[in-house]
């Protein structure tokens, strides 16, 4: 991953004004390697709070209103060619839908939406666009992660038998949401977060990791979901068995309510060659065990690596690389692509989402069937 | 833990004979704390093998038959106290009612039988009799994990929510059996392991340490199993979702064929109030996470531990113990119970026997009717 | 550490063009928080690559002369504010006296100079200029570094006795400078690098740490350099043993020739009440263990830590950050230095460059003198 | 390592009586292999106390007088053939000589002798006698340290360059001797411990792996010795730099005073063409690392092992073994040389315990001379 080399994409954000923590992170994300300028927003839905936050950014032009700006700037000549939609989960369909309809690309969060319904509709209505869409499934950026994934499409795994993916946290094993808490308030509220709590906000990513590495994705599952926090409405912990395309089975833990575990997301994937495993936490490196033969521990910026790695790494080994650098991958991956309408093989789309979707709407329908076993038509 | 100081119990043992690796390990534990002296046994069912086996270990009086001698040990003034069974599954039945009828204390590998009707039967016959029964899930005695069941019951958790409990190996990833491999052999045949394999052999351990650790048992599980080596008769992996006594949930993981796994036992449990991580490969650390703190290493041999964790400790703190230890905790403890008649709270009986054969056959039952709950009546 | 609410600085570079790595370290950490927008440099001495560097990263303005580029900046009513120095070591003295003498402000690489001599007339010439200067010794920024200095400093850890502190590498094992390799060769041609080669490298990095943590200086040291390298003028590995103000004792192990080491910069100090350990390379934790209690593992992002760690903290516990986060810490807290007058305590300067600059050459004669203790006099 | 397959040794202890920790180690090392039985002793000066615990352990014949006993056994039949000193360091000369010249084998603790002048008589009054001797340096028995001395041996590694080992402990951070502590009195006292306290104890242990793995020994040295505790006449700690016969250089910490370590030796040496890297509380494992390639994570009881490693291995890999078995090799491979007076060439002899006094007494020379170089003749 280089610095610009190409001009910069001009970039509006929806959603990240004061006190949101994604959206500074997107922020972030964009500037790192240049190839984006920051020039719109609709930061927040209330006017004064949009203002503020849109001076501090120095932003050159604020609004209020997501379809007023879609609609402005799509007439402008200057106007924004990508948006990023950074705001609670069931504002993402119509966001999406008023750029995209408009040719405005679009990065945004995951989950896609709050409830299947709109991921179906949001992504048929995106067949018409001519516009890009990236959702931000920003673990899959890691270059260890990209090395993994690699490896098993390679076959250097073997033919894939088991894997194990889990993500795990502890903040809101108390009942955080009454406290006031913004990311715990609308996380935990059925009517911005949609269907799932936990299963929408880290389970999403544990499954789409587990996929995009495992080069599959499930056939059917079944799920137990758990909500302990008290009065809580919706999921804070998930044990799901999942059964894959490729003949594999295995297993995905998510939980909210584990204390000691900060952002614990980590995947093991066995073959009948060999095993790697991964854990978030110490992203820059990836455990790879040929049956037999001791353990290797492969670290990021180092010459024996592939091309899926380097290319998406920036400093000499030894000299981590964390969380805004992966996230920033996406970013400049996505510019790259918009620039030279080249592909990218590795970025999570629609489709993606919209399979995501049915993963979550299948785990709570399973949950509430007494732990059916649910297909996952595609 | 300390050396004896009271008279040494005269012990047999049945199979454990040349190329047996637990026979070993019983004879290390028995020794190591001085309790036993090895007079008799009967190391193997072939006359000549059990002959030159009784010679290398010195032993006073070798046997082929294991009723025979029950029968003539039963008689004899220096007669046997106790017996170690150290023999594949399906012989720890018959095994263990000749000697429990003559009086005879058993020390029983586990799993406890090859089915759950010899279990059962087993469970009946011993009421009868006044000798008393060990069966070796010897991970339950190691300090760090006396210390996590000593934790959970004084509340040091708060209310237990969640139980993660992996046993992972990789020696059975290629169809061993089929080499030769005594090991493999015997534990892949339906006839002397019974109706489960990796699930007998591995799985049982782990869901005794986490009923041990989170004082508890489950009270219905569900179970997908499955056989990956080619032409195996036996499961090899298993996912099983478990509901507790006490409210928690659980995912227990058990494989033989996940490359990078020699003997990866580990357990996490988290309440309301904290969280703990233990791992077998690293048996004298424990982690102990209370919400909102820094995580804490708790280390055996220090002075911040309680009698659960000292009781069963050797050697002062960084000089670690191991696997033997822990095995030879259970004899020296069975010692301690069998002379002064004080019952031990932590020793693994013949009920908790019973009740493993119960997981191991609810948990083939499940996966035969594609994973449905299945109660375990106790 | 928060994005910009301020304007940005008008930043310069010297040195940092084509293939160089260190340049684009300080430019995606001049860019992460947007303090600072790049507008003219002097990325090389030869003029195509000068050219053609610029154009890459959009410079309003290019130079291939540094003088050149100091006078016409300082000429300009939107010249540059600030000038950041990426060169060789022979050139920082000369680079920097012509911006500071114009009043740019200066962020220039360590070593501080190539000699004791240019360091000590830099420092001279620097009492005359209103300008300030930055060194970047960006180990010292990691949130957990600043919350290990404010640990020794407040007393948690008692009198300090002894501190233990190694920075450790492999890239050097072969003699890579003879390769082409454009980093090995000026690094170990004294002609650019110095009277040093992993002293001045790696070395002084690693001794900025242990006084910026131990809060402390060296009084005296005694060394054994050595160069393992074939035909290899400078030294490559070093063993310093340190006698320090608070009359701690301690060690310096600096190598870059140890098979299996990337960029193991660690970090262990210990007093009377409690010890601490860091390794850069996990950079989000911090081992703190009180005598008789069980080691704590503090983490970035926790509400548990002090002003001193969250002050230059981004994202929530378990989102790790790296190597350019720490970096980009320096650059904002300079920017906000110079924007605020307000001088930060945290910040190396000159003065701490000029004591580094002594303690490599005292590590140069005590070596050439059979490991002599030599004072480093300040 | 196996069981006995031939007769036991008769052996006998001189010290290890009531509150002693050594002296249990022995009997539990003696024990676990079967290859002695404990049948005499003089397990303590007190008469009453040697009594008691000699009824403790049920020993065949109580002494109080080491003399009397060395007369006594040597004069019957079916005498002990070896003894076991575990006493203070100032009893060990006195009471080896008084074995060997009477022929009966002697197992000593180290260091050797309390100073150099009683090492040197030692090694000339053993000069006369046919018994043999072993110094336990328990930690060289550890399979994987005696995989990394067969991988130096071997060239695995090169030339060596570098050797880093460490041995770090806190339990005498704050004065412990003066609360009536048993361990810490006799070892922080001049006229039981001899010219070195914490060098003795732990330093000669870290010296002494440093050479068995290394294939080496030092040619000079020099020392920095400290006592931190309050009142402590002895040191407490020490850095050592090193330059060894085979070209390589190194530096050795020991501290008994640094908080949050409790046994931590650990040991690393590079060569021109990889690395190793072993820690004691995790002995199971090595780490090797070839220059350009991912480190590979050794482990006990894996095929691809040599018999360096194998030969003294118990169980399979993944069941952890510990500092009991290792110590346990000592005593099962001085057997085995015993019984088939074949010499082991892993053990540590009076030579190596000569060497070991030789390198104390110059650490000791060094740091009064204010860190001169000081050359171990041998």
């Amino acid at each position: 991953m280089t610095e610009a080399s190409k001009r910069r994409l001009r970039l509006g954000m929806v959603g990240g004004g004061e006190g949101a923590f994604i959206g500074e992170v997107h922020r972030f994300a964009a500037r790192l390697d240049d190839h984006y300028e920051l020039v719109a927003g609709a930061l927040s839905s209330q006017s004064d709070k949009a203002e503020r936050s849109a001076q501090v950014l120095g932003l050159a032009r604020s609004y209020v209103d997501f379809e007023q700006m879609a609609q402005q700037e799509s007439e402008r000549s200057d106007g924004i060619e990508v948006v990023s939609i950074v705001t609670p989960n069931h504002l993402h369909a119509p966001m999406a839908m008023a750029f995209l309809k408009r040719g405005i690309h679009v990065i945004c969060d995951k989950p896609l939406t709050a409830t299947l319904e709109e991921a179906e509709a949001l992504y048929q209505a995106a067949e018409t666009s001519q516009a890009q869409f990236l959702l931000t499934h920003n673990y899959s950026a890691y270059p260890m992660v990209r090395e993994a994934r690699a490896m098993v499409k390679t076959g250097k795994l073997g033919n894939i038998r088991s894997i194990q993916v889990e993500y795990v946290q502890d903040w809101l094993t108390e009942p955080l949401e009454k406290t006031g808490n913004k990311q715990a308030t609308w996380r935990s509220d059925p009517a911005q977060s949609g269907i799932a709590g936990c299963m929408g906000d880290i389970g999403s990513h544990a499954y789409q990791l587990a996929c995009f590495v495992g080069n599959t994705q499930a056939k059917e599952i079944l799920a137990d979901l758990s909500s302990w926090g008290k009065g809580r409405q919706l999921d804070d912990e998930a044990n799901i068995l999942m059964r894959f395309c490729n003949g594999a089975k295995g297993h995905l833990w998510a939980s909210q309510v584990a204390p000691g575990n900060e952002n614990a997301l980590s995947l093991r994937i066995y073959g009948d060659k060999a095993g790697i495993e991964w854990h978030q936490e110490s992203p820059n490196e990836l455990t790879y065990s040929v049956l037999g033969e001791p353990s290797q521990r492969l670290r990021r910026g180092n010459g024996y690596l592939s091309e899926a790695a380097t290319s998406v790494s920036r400093i000499p080994s030894g000299h981590p690389e964390g969380y805004l650098e992966a996230f920033a991958n996406l970013y400049s991956e996505f510019a790259e692509q918009l620039l030279t309408s080249t592909q990218s093989p590795n970025l999570p789309t629609l489709a993606t989402g919209l399979h995501g979707m049915r993963f979550i709407a299948a785990s709570v329908y399973s949950s509430q069937n007494n732990c059916l076993w649910v297909p996952l038509d595609d």
